[in-house]
């Protein structure tokens, strides 16, 4: 499945997408079983007619879309497959990012990125970095058109206990110590919309790599802030939405709505993309 | 699956079964594809029959076995079922660890843990501490009988580049903070064996906790080092051995390899045991 994706070799490609659509968002696909409509059936089944409703629906307004693999796990190999049936009717010019979180000592991680990349098809996948850089290099080196999404700044309360770590702060020190694992057109950071300030001191660390941000909105900094605080001419952001799109609405019209909302980041997003 | 299992309520039924087979050991199933023995067959389904083989010759004299998640997933929804049923016949009196390293926010992990406890069926999980404890609060909460193995010092090489950022090193202080989260009955750490000193440092932060303990022989201490280091009473360690064992021999008599390398290091272990 791989071979059918990879329109995304570097970051030229990307800012060229976002410019093309006028959106640099990201639609999370985290099909919680609780929020699925009834209109869609039940179980894996239903799971899986949801996420194509929503793919659908909003493929026009995003640049990425990023499932999340625990939903599917949650379904055991059945939920497995039914994601690379999803990755692999996602539109080829959206970038597909597996949200994986995964890490582990070198030759392991080499396994889960033939999992991810090769058998699930996707483009990037998010990878955790307290293992060092043999946990991540693995998915560095994996092969062109394939990108690490590296955890840096979280947006939950657990960021707390363990990104702000030591003086730099741990989150810092893992933006500067992987930018010398590789160049920008491979590798972006995820970096938390909570407090914009921290979102600017990333860029300042890493004026050349993309980032994905999540936790725009609820507790988080508005899109105008975020914007103002990440973009950088040639390596903008990502900005992801989840709930917000896929629970737009909790009846049969959820197709619908989650169009909308997607469809109006989109238009905001064109406004602060035409600024810069 | 998951209420087959559960013979492990806490560490005093741990220590038992530690005291009952005289071994610590534990058993990891990293099944490289590359070293399985043609005589099993290929493809995922001779790397189930790798595995039982591995299983049926050494669960006399490991108390846990290690499923690392990564060799399965990369044969995607086949070499998933291929682990959910190597998990099921493994013996109920060993401890199911399934080494996934997982982690994200709270109604995330909490997918994760559904997926490992209740679909994979097992005992225990290892978990990346990255995220802080939201993200690792729902593997402690899951259920009795069901343990959270958090990463604290790992023993590849990539552990020097952040686990220890900061003073105290990042290490200390995830045992710090997350023998706070949860009592030693469900909850235990990594420490490696790369040098004993550490492995000390971490039994005097956490004496109360089981360690599960990668990396011994090859660069790492020998068994005897990490044991003086790292034996608490009742609560002592699992050391983890995969490749010693798996590959004790690349022939036909893998097994019977396997079956010797494992018991050599049960009766290393019961001397030690006996000293204490």
């Amino acid at each position: 499945m791989a071979e059918l994706r990879g329109m995304f070799n570097g970051r030229a490609d990307l800012s060229a997408a976002i410019a093309a659509r006028g959106s640099y968002l990201c639609v999370g696909l985290d099909p919680d079983p609780q929020r699925i409509p009834a209109s869609c059936g039940s179980g894996v089944a239903g799971m899986e007619a949801f996420c194509r409703e929503i793919v659908a629906a909003t493929a026009d307004s995003a640049v990425a879309f990023k499932p999340n693999l625990a939903f599917f796990e949650a379904y055991g190999a059945a939920g497995w497959e039914a994601c690379a049936r999803i990755i692999a009717d996602i539109p080829k010019s959206c970038l597909v990012i597996a949200d994986a979180k995964r890490g582990d000592i070198g030759n392991t991680s080499g396994r889960y990125a033939s999992a991810l990349f090769d058998g699930l098809g996707a483009d990037a996948v998010t990878v955790a970095p307290y293992m060092g850089e043999d946990s991540v290099r693995p998915f560095l080196d994996h092969g062109p058109g394939k990108w690490t999404v590296l955890l840096a700044l979280t947006s939950n309360p657990g960021a707390q206990d363990f990104e702000f770590h030591g003086d730099p702060p741990l989150f810092e020190r893992v933006i500067r110590r992987a930018i010398g694992w590789s160049g920008p057109d491979r590798l972006m950071f995820v970096v938390g919309a909570t407090r914009p300030e921290q979102l600017a001191r990333a860029r300042a660390l890493a004026p050349d790599h993309f980032f994905l941000v999540p936790g725009v909105g609820a507790q988080g900094g508005t899109l105008a802030d975020v914007t103002e605080a990440g973009w950088a001419p040639g390596c903008g952001l990502l900005v992801n939405a989840s709930r917000s799109i896929l629970y737009a609405s909790a009846g049969p019209d959820f197709a619908a709505a989650a169009r909308a909302e997607s469809e109006a980041m989109r238009v905001e997003m064109g406004a602060e993309l035409a600024r810069r």
